[in-house]
């Protein structure tokens, strides 16, 4: 699957008994979104990724891009927005880990930074 | 010095060589924003408070309404949007540590959530 294949896609609803993906998937997966990067914190896996403006207006206004399209999708990021740089991080609370949601998510994010 | 008079005041401009506050100041000045807590990280001193929301639009709309007073004071935190809940923390960067700044916005920053 290509970015532009997950750009494609829509967020579905994520309970809490979804499977995490498996380390086969998240191989492939990471390979669509080779910027981002897996942390682990409190044994959750999620997608980060930094996003450099020339000023903090250009990146607030891109917190607010990603936020619109985090409330589309039905599925929220930390958007951690300083100056001059916002930190997104994408991961499904309800598994603790990630989904393929997280992966179509991060894709989006790159697209709207593009 | 009481919140409304912090609130009252404007961020002065802050050179690297500006002092960071001392224990005392620090003493009175964290007395008018009780609600903030000082965290210390990679040895620079923050001040740090959550503020809860019900949802992720109200999130973030309060991270617009901070981000438009930081633009004002020519003076920037993180800000950290979450489904529910912003974190925001104020440094002063040139100086690696508080400045009575950081006061002034902590206490602005508590005006724009009440």
């Amino acid at each position: 699957m290509s970015e532009s294949q997950l750009t494609q896609q829509n967020c579905e609803a994520c309970k809490a008994d979804a499977p995490q993906i498996d380390e086969n998937e998240l191989a492939g997966l990471i390979k669509q979104i080779p910027d981002w990067s897996v942390e682990v914190r409190n044994n959750i896996m999620q997608l980060e990724k930094v996003f450099k403006f020339k000023n903090f207006k250009t990146a607030i206004a891109f917190t607010n891009l990603v936020g619109d399209m985090a409330e589309n999708e039905g599925h929220h990021p930390a958007l951690l927005t300083e100056w001059g740089k916002v930190t997104i991080t994408w991961w499904s609370h309800s598994i603790k880990g990630l989904h393929q949601n997280d992966f179509i998510c991060a894709a989006k994010t790159d697209r709207l930074a593009s």
